[in-house]
Order: C-alpha cells, then sequence, then structure tokens
C-alpha cells in the first residue's frame, strides 16, 4: 500500500529513529528562528497570526459546543481576551471514539506519516506558537521559540518514532507451518491488527503547553487512539492552536477530525469527569502532585503517564572550574525564573567548603559567590528580561515573597522585581538564593516552584550524595548534578543515582545545562522516581497505548 | 565485552528474535518427548528424579527461613508430601534487592546469556518438571509435558527475546555533538545504564504452574529485577524445581542466588504484605477475579499484569465442515476437563439453527451433535484419561455438581464420573454441556472454570456477534471463536473482535484448537479487555520493567 505522506517524510522519520538508537546529536526542526529556514516572511506573519487570535473567538468545530469560555491572563500583562468553545465531554469522547475506527484502518504507516505531515505544519507555525506561549507562560522570547515551537516538537516527533519502531515490529500477517513429523503440516493464516486501547487525554500544564503535551498527545494518536487535549486554564492558546492545525490535517486527508479535540473545561468536576469516563484509557498529565495524585487514584480505567512535583538537586564537592560553575549554576537557576520541573532547587555544599582551582573556599563563600554569579548575570536589564521572562501564576509570586521573608532559611541573595519597559505589568523576578542547614528539612525537601533554590549545609560529601539519593527516592527529582574533580566522588554518586534512578549531569561548565534535555539523545524523567512514572520518551511511553488484536484460520 | 553464554545460546536468541518479528512457526526446545532429544534415559531419570522428591524436604539455601510446610494434593490421589522451606518475606525480598546490584552491573547480555541458560537446563529437566506439573494440577501427561514443559519454556524464551530486543536497543553510550555555528560544538559524552524497578514477584496459579509463571518470571528476570516466586499452595513443586535450578545456574556464574526466591506462603496475610511491601515493583498474577482485583486495588507502588477470568466464546453461524467441527470443539473441551483459562464457555448458536454441508441443523441438533461429538471423542477410555487428566480442585467439582444438577440450564450431556486404574484416587470428570437462552446470562456470562460449557440459544448471528462482543468487552475472554460460511459474517465478527479486543479463531476444524496458543506467533490474551492487562508477549509486557539512568558530562 503506498503511504505517499510516509515516503514525503522518510528521511525524517529515519533521522529521527537512528537518533533514538544512537542517542547521539540529531533534530528534525531548526532552533533558531531564522528566516533562511523559516522563511523571510515567518517572524512577521507568525507574529500577526498570534495577534489576530486575540480578542476573538478561537472557532474548532467541535461536537457539543454549549458557550465560550476564555479567561488567560498573561504573565506579561497584555490582553488575551480569546474566548475558547467549551464542548460536553461526553460529545468528544464518543466523537473521538467513532473517529478512531477510520485511523485504526489506516494502518500505523499512514498513521505515522499523518503525524509527521502534523508536525510539518506545527514547524510552518513555529512563529504563531512561540508568539502564544511567550504571552501565556511568561517564557522569554527565544525559550518560547525553541521550548515551544521546535524542541516540543522534536519531542514528539521522539514519541512518534518510538511509537513507529514498536508497531513497525508487528507483522500485519504470517503464514504458520507446522511440521507434524510424517503426516501434512499444520498451516495457518494469521493477520495481527494494531488496536488504540481507546481515547487518550493529555492534562496539559501551564508553563510548557507543547513541550509537555506534544509526546504524551503524538505517542498516543500515532499508536492508534484518539487525543483530547485538555490545557492548563492559563495556556489554552498555545493547545488551541496545535489542534486546530491537527484537525485540519486530519480532515485534508481524509480522516476524522474528532479524532483529536480540545475541552476547555471551567470546572475542575468536567475535569473528573472526562478522566474517569470509561472509554478513556490513557491519561498524559504533568503538573503538580495533588491533582497529579488524584488522577492516579482514581482513573483507574486508564493508564496514567504523569510527570509530577520532585526535588531537583545538585552535589557540590569540588571543581576546576569554579567560576565557570558559578556561571552555569547561575544561568540554569535564572533561566524562566526557575519555572522549569528541571531547575536545581537544593544545592549541597559540604560544611567545610569545597576545593576549587582559585584554592579552598568556605561553605560562606560559596554562597557569596552564587550570589554573585546569578547578579552579574542578570546585570543586563536585556539580558535579564530575555532569561527570566515572567512569573507565571501569582502562586508562584507568593512562595517568592515567602522565601524573600527568610522564614525558609537565610537569604542569601533577595528575589529583585524588575521592570519590563515593553510590557509594564509583567511580574518579573529575579530568583532568590537561601542557605540552610541540612536538618531543615521542611524548608528545602518539597518542591517550591520558581526562583527560589537552597544552598544546603551538609556534614560532608558522602552525607550530600546520601542525601540527594534519600531526596529522589523519596520526592523525586528529574534531575540531579555532581561537581568533584574526584573519581571517586563521581562514582559515588553515579551508584547513587543509579539506585534512586535520576538522570545525573557531571561537572557542566559550558554550554549544556542541568536543566536542559535533549530530544532523541536525554530521557526526560527515568520513570523510576516519584517525580515521574515515565519518561520522554522511551519503548514504555509507547508501548502500552495499543494492542495487538489477531485472527487466524487454516488454509 | 565477551558474553560467553550469549555467545553460546546465541542461535537460540536469534531464532526467537526471528520468530517474535514474523510470528511464523518456530521452536527451540521440542514438544516431543523423544529419547532422540532429549536422551535415552531421559525419561527414566526424570520419573526418579520427580519421585526422589517425595517425602522430602526441597532445600533451597535461602534467608529467613523459619521452617517447612508442604500440603499439596495431588488430583491424581498420590500422597505428595514434598515439605519446602518457609522464608520470612522481608528476608528474601532484602536479600533479592542485594543481588540485584551484580545483575545490573552484569548488563543486558549479560542478563540474557544467563536466562538462556537457565532455560536450556530447565529444558534438560523436561520429565521431571513435566511430572512435577502433572502430579500437582492433573493434567494428562502429554500436555503436562508439553505445556508444563517445553512450551512454558518457549513463554519464558520470548519474554527473553523481547526484553532483549527492548534493552539492546538501548546504546550503552553515545557522544553527543551539537553544532554551534562558527564556535565550537558542545560535545558530551553519554552513558545509559538499564537498571531494574525493583524486586518482581510472580503469583503463579493451580493449573499452569510454570506456562504462566515463566512469562513474567523471565521478563522481570531478564530486564534487571530480583525476582520472588510465590507459588500456588497446590502446585509448589514445579516453582520450586525452577527456582532451584535458576539458584544453581545463577550461582555456578557467580550471581547471588537470592536473585530468584521461593516464597511458600501458608497464610493470605503474608502474601499480602509480599505484594504490598515498597520495593516490590512488578507482579505477574494468573488466577481468579477476586485476588487479582485486590493486587490491582492495593499493590499501587507495583506494575500488575493481571490475567483474571473471562468468558470465552464461540460463535456457529454456518459452516462446510460440519463433523470436523463438532470434532475440534469436542477436543477443545475435553482438554484437560476445560480447566484452561482459553476454553470456551459459551457457544452461541442462532435459533434457527445452523447451515452445513449435510444441510441444515436445528438448534436441538446441534446440541445433541456436539454432545454426541464429545461422547465419542471420549469413548475410549485411554483417550479420555489422556485428555482429560483429572480435576484440579474441589471448587470444580463442586461446580460440576451444580451444572450437573440442571440448576443452570438443560444438560445436554451430563457429566461422567471416569475411573483411573492407573491412579484410582484420582478426580476425573468428562465435560458437562448445557443448553440455555440468550436472556440466561446470569448462567453462562461468568466464568465457570473446569469441564461446564453453555450452549446459547441467539436469536440470530447478528445478535450472537454482539452478544459475544458485549461479553468481551464487559467480562473479558481470551479467546473467541467464529465458524461460518459468509465472509460478511466473518467480516462482522472480525470488526467485532478488533473492538472487543479478542483474539478470534475462524472456523477451526483441523489440529488446531482455539484454547491453544503458540509461543512467538499467538499472542496470549491482547491486554485490551477484562480478561488480561498484559499479553504474552510484547513489548509492553516487558518494556516497563526497567529504567534507563543516564549520566552526561562534557568531554
Amino acid at each position: 500500500m503506498s503511504q505517499p505522506l510516509l515516503d514525503k517524510h522518510r528521511a525524517t522519520l529515519d533521522g529521527a529513529l537512528n537518533a533514538i538508537q544512537t542517542r547521539a546529536y540529531w533534530s528534525a526542526y531548526s532552533e533558531m528562528p531564522s528566516p533562511k529556514v523559516y522563511g523571510e516572511t515567518a517572524a512577521e506573519d507568525g507574529k500577526k497570526a498570534f495577534e489576530a487570535h486575540l480578542g476573538q473567538r478561537f472557532e474548532l468545530d467541535q461536537p457539543g459546543q454549549s458557550g465560550w469560555q476564555g479567561g488567560e491572563q498573561s504573565p506579561y500583562g497584555i490582553t488575551l481576551d480569546v474566548q475558547y468553545p467549551v464542548c460536553d465531554h461526553e460529545a468528544l469522547i464518543a466523537a473521538g471514539q467513532q473517529a478512531m475506527n477510520g485511523w485504526q484502518k489506516l494502518g500505523a504507516a499512514g498513521r505515522t506519516g499523518l503525524c509527521l505531515e502534523i508536525l510539518a505544519r506545527l514547524n510552518a507555525q513555529s512563529f504563531e506558537i512561540a508568539h502564544a506561549v511567550m504571552m501565556t507562560t511568561g517564557q522569554g522570547w527565544m525559550m518560547a521559540f525553541q521550548a515551544g515551537a521546535p524542541h516540543a516538537q522534536e519531542r514528539g516527533l521522539e514519541a512518534v518514532a518510538y511509537a513507529w519502531r514498536e508497531q513497525s515490529f508487528v507483522p500485519a500477517e504470517a503464514t504458520w507451518e507446522k511440521p507434524q513429523g510424517k503426516n501434512p503440516p499444520l498451516v495457518m493464516k494469521k493477520h495481527f491488527e494494531i488496536v488504540g486501547h481507546g481515547v487518550g487525554v493529555v492534562v496539559g500544564c501551564g508553563t510548557f503547553p507543547t513541550w509537555n503535551t506534544y509526546p504524551g498527545l503524538f505517542a498516543a494518536l500515532a499508536t492508534g487512539n484518539a487525543v483530547i487535549v485538555k490545557p492548563h486554564g492559563n495556556a489554552i492558546l498555545p493547545a488551541a492552536i496545535t489542534v486546530r492545525t491537527i484537525r485540519r490535517v486530519l480532515a485534508e486527508n481524509g480522516i476524522d477530525p474528532n479524532l483529536v479535540s480540545l475541552c476547555v473545561a471551567g470546572q475542575r468536576s468536567t475535569t473528573q469527569a472526562l478522566v474517569t469516563h470509561p472509554a478513556v484509557k490513557s491519561i498524559d498529565f504533568t503538573g503538580g502532585n495533588v491533582f497529579g495524585q488524584w488522577l492516579i487514584d482514581n482513573c483507574r480505567q486508564a493508564r496514567v503517564y504523569a510527570e509530577l512535583a520532585g526535588v531537583n538537586n545538585i552535589v557540590v564537592d569540588s571543581t576546576d572550574s569554579y567560576k565557570r560553575m558559578l556561571g552555569n549554576l547561575a544561568f540554569s537557576l535564572a533561566l524562566y525564573s526557575g519555572q522549569m520541573c528541571t531547575t536545581s532547587q537544593a544545592i549541597f555544599v559540604p560544611a567545610g567548603g569545597v576545593e576549587t582551582e582559585d584554592g579552598h573556599k568556605s561553605y560562606d563563600e560559596v554562597c557569596a559567590d552564587l550570589a554573585g554569579a546569578v547578579s552579574a548575570f542578570l546585570a543586563k536589564p536585556e539580558v535579564a528580561l530575555a532569561v527570566l521572562g515572567a512569573v507565571q501564576s501569582t502562586d508562584t509570586l507568593k512562595r517568592i515573597a515567602e522565601a524573600d521573608s527568610g522564614a525558609l532559611g537565610k537569604v542569601v541573595l533577595a528575589s529583585g522585581k524588575l521592570d519590563n519597559p515593553e510590557f509594564p505589568k509583567a511580574e518579573v523576578r529575579t530568583p532568590v538564593l537561601l542557605a540552610c542547614d541540612a536538618a531543615d528539612e521542611k524548608a528545602y525537601m518539597e518542591e517550591r516552584f520558581g526562583p527560589i533554590s537552597f544552598i544546603v549545609k551538609v556534614a560532608d560529601t558522602a552525607a550530600a550524595i546520601a542525601l540527594s539519593e534519600r531526596i529522589v527516592t523519596t520526592h523525586g527529582a528529574l534531575t540531579a548534578g555532581i561537581y568533584s574533580t574526584r573519581a571517586e566522588v563521581i562514582d559515588a554518586m553515579t551508584a547513587a543515582t543509579l539506585r534512586s534512578k535520576v538522570a545525573l549531569s557531571i561537572n557542566l561548565s559550558g554550554g549544556v545545562f542541568v536543566n536542559q534535555s535533549a530530544a532523541y539523545s536525554d530521557y526526560h524523567g527515568t520513570g523510576g522516581n516519584p517525580a515521574a512514572n515515565a519518561s520522554y520518551a522511551d519503548a514504555a511511553f509507547v508501548a502500552n497505548r495499543f494492542v495487538v488484536v489477531q485472527r487466524r484460520y487454516h488454509i
């Protein structure tokens, strides 16, 4: 059977398949917002496309629509006022189930080709989506472009590649011929059909409405399922643009667009009814522990892929690149005001200080030097505004204020409020650094989402490594780091992270940061500690989203 | 790194890998108990080895032993009186966790080689294991040999092959080099380590103590986990022999044998404490809905792979091989007295009867003819005893008596009690066939494990197909069948089974039976209906049993 879309995007798929196998660097979508790649007018066109949504009703032509709803508040303080269709979740589920029939019959190759076409179309909309991500999440422009568009697309493509690898391994048919000694063999023809488990729901988060949505969305879609995207109430637009494009591409290719829909739910009870519906068989969630645990406890009819809170941490033992280490950490803490699920919250420093190429640094010196590095990095307002972005939620503002008050530990670096001339109403905050003792577990041993980090005084490096392991095992983490010039310390930290099952970054001092994970190469989450029960992406992320139904008969 | 055991068994692994990809017929272990394959003295040696266990203490040298326990009652009525070590489950878990370190360090290739060696050693013990299976489960000899030994080993090897496919896809390391325009590239070295999720518990069943245990056992083991086998209280010996051999092979190869242990638990509370232990991360279970659902509800710390009850069913629309169809069904209903999770329980026949090559057969004729076919098939005592085996549990005897009383439907064929001259105390029963109306849902729409089947009168074929779909969707099934000479009927049944997610056998009239599934080719369970949330075997069966922990650093 000819698969024109699969043929069209074959090189992209092959590149992704090679990349997930080698885990070397590879990229399908340019992370530079360059006119050479995206077209001379792409930046301007994308901005206009974004602006055209403002103050308008975002038509999706979905079934069961009962009204409109908006309410997104931009962290940059601009007026969004986009209205989205409110649709009965039962109608969306029923329409999705109906659409699954044609989607299943298309087969894995047809579905994969269509997913690749969708990703290409989303890539062409990168500027529009980047503006939508920036203005709903508070990310700085460059991050909104990269993480919101090409990097999110890469994570989606990665999921499609894993899904294709697993599905293409299942033969469509087989002839089974069992010898019977001197008698004629038993011969059977067998057919194997891949069938999606059911409707998938992807619950988006307010900070990364595409990067954390595309993996589950494309994993569920590629494996034959309908998908309902339930965006965060304050980051609907990037999801709505995505869903509209997907629906268009589906319809253009003869697939019922109701296969993918947007569920804007004003009330928690609607979301709860959606995710506990018997027809919903998978839920992808990124967010806090309270709702995440509720999903795991209550959505027993579905497989729940959950990325929850964690306490990311770094052990500082010694370094031969003190300044570069501080610079690396400062960037990582400042990026998007620490509103990343991968930002380090606890930095463990031995009470006796650390050895560096500039000689011994006491614990207090490390605190002061890191504070100085953050301040120096953010000294230029244009750098600070570009890197920090804006604070996404009032809850984060409250947490910053609480940390600033000294209630959680000694303030080593107070958070500052910056003015953004372009966006006067933007809430911009610089990171707050706190010093505390390892015994102050209540302070640093729960996630305090936002630009709040603790420099924790620990008895010694061995205690720091043990503490890191205990935190990851009990509270979870997506990232861990170690700085040391001693092989035995790195070995001990490696062993600890193998036990606690967290990704480890060692002596980062250049252009790679602990809070960044690269598609195809870095697993985002291991699925083995409380911060996440799944990983972007691996076989486990896709293999349980479909079943194989066989039939057999004699020939 | 040299992997002598992997090299030694490379052809076996390659054969299995090819088989799971093509799903054509393939076999690693001979299903014929032939002296040419197993050795001239194998049958005699195996029988002696089995007999040597009787009345003895089965030494395993496990930690935390507090006493001995036996109590197996042979369905054949012979005295077993084997005593097994009772060990503190906490001690077994702690020892398993300890042993996991060395097992993880061995790497996927080393683990796979050792699993293949274990399987080869188990294969060499096929006669001993077959006798143990026969005498604990009541299976007939040939079935005990085939299903209990080589076929179980194939299912274990299948799981090892899937585990190897997924693990070998993960590179041990990668060099990640990201271009930076005119600047030097970012270069990182990354290491990827496969780490098992934790201790796996495999809860065995009383009817297939190896066939239903080996898939989970080898899937968990190959992916880096410790495994505790918790056998059914009446089928301990096959599991104990298996565990002892595994422990020996592990020890011979420098791996802590406590990686795999046997947990004989006299009290339900001990089993519950074992399976809910925080260190237990996977549970493989085959058995009834009550305990299965308890596991799913209570073992939230673990992934539960459960094969539960179902209502397997067959739709009879029409046939051009009436006699052969009846013969095929008769064999399937009689085999091991219907004590297979794949035996058909409900046979749907249109009220208007069915068309055959011998002309029209009324519903009543079909009932009488199937009863006649079962009786004829079992007419020769030596055939009957070999096929029926013995009834495994008193609960099944009670269910047969209830069915025989006519309480569940009109008795079309009463169950008969046969004498087995070789085993005078064996409880041997022929199948009972009941006729009932489709409206009598309470009778046929719950699993009645054992040789009890219903010939259900349904309005017409379309109603039968709809009923089959509803039963599979709501009560689950591992197998479904259709007999029809009409393509549109087969298409409708195919569509129904794709929706309800159950394997379909079409017009079986020869030497393949609906209740048989062949390793590498037939998926046992789809994982998509209530009878089982997993399949033997596919990627989903192995992918979630390990995580990948990475570390990265600049070079």
